[in-house]
């Protein structure tokens, strides 16, 4: 997988100092798994979980769908849309790229890993 | 993703009564989620999500690597290792196959989703 990098991302290498810093705060979460789906197979898909698994559905329409764990939230993603990823939530979104506000108030920036996986940075949503 | 499909398993659909008992349980865990990264990039790879993230190694040799989040693990597995999975934690886990007790005590089976997505299904650790 592989996206095109924004003109707004810069080096995020956290410094030594910082990481120090750092060391008593809590972990941070990660807020959503996208895993990929065919559009012909997401209905099935998603009644696959729903049947297998004690999770509530948060969303669901023809093009995507997104459930409800315990302790975090899966996403199923068809070819077109956002690629299959990992959301983390990061005090220090701002410095992976220009984030974008979504229709639910979440604001974020897609990058990738150094394996080209792809991954969605999200800013906290009290800040 | 494809994998075989073990002998051990069997129909595992939750009848509707079963689902309408399980209405008030907590709802289930995903206890990993394993990205593929190549043996060539694996070391780089695990050292920037250590060093964007506040997360912590649980585990790290020339093979694989094992970071905890807040909320979830996160694995990195190279080709001709476990494939990139997601793992849940289920109490009917026995219904989906198999178990198979690992070095690390958990007892799992590895099956596929109707769009070929690998899963790890860990029975709960108290059972």
């Amino acid at each position: 997988m592989t996206i095109k990098k924004t003109s707004g991302e810069k080096s995020h290498k956290i410094k030594e100092e910082d990481k120090e810093q750092r060391a008593d705060l809590a972990l941070d979460d990660i807020d959503h798994i996208a895993i990929p789906v065919t559009e012909a197979d997401l209905d099935k898909t998603v009644d696959y979980y729903l049947q297998n698994f004690n999770c509530q559905t948060l969303y669901r329409d023809e093009s995507w769908a997104f459930l409800r764990f315990n302790n975090i939230k899966l996403a199923f993603v068809v070819p077109g849309q956002h690629p299959p990823h990992l959301a983390f939530i990061s005090a220090r979104a701002e410095e992976f790229g220009q984030l974008k506000t979504h229709r639910d108030g979440t604001r974020s920036v897609y990058i990738s890993d150094p394996s080209e996986n792809t991954i969605e940075i999200m800013a906290p949503l009290e800040s």
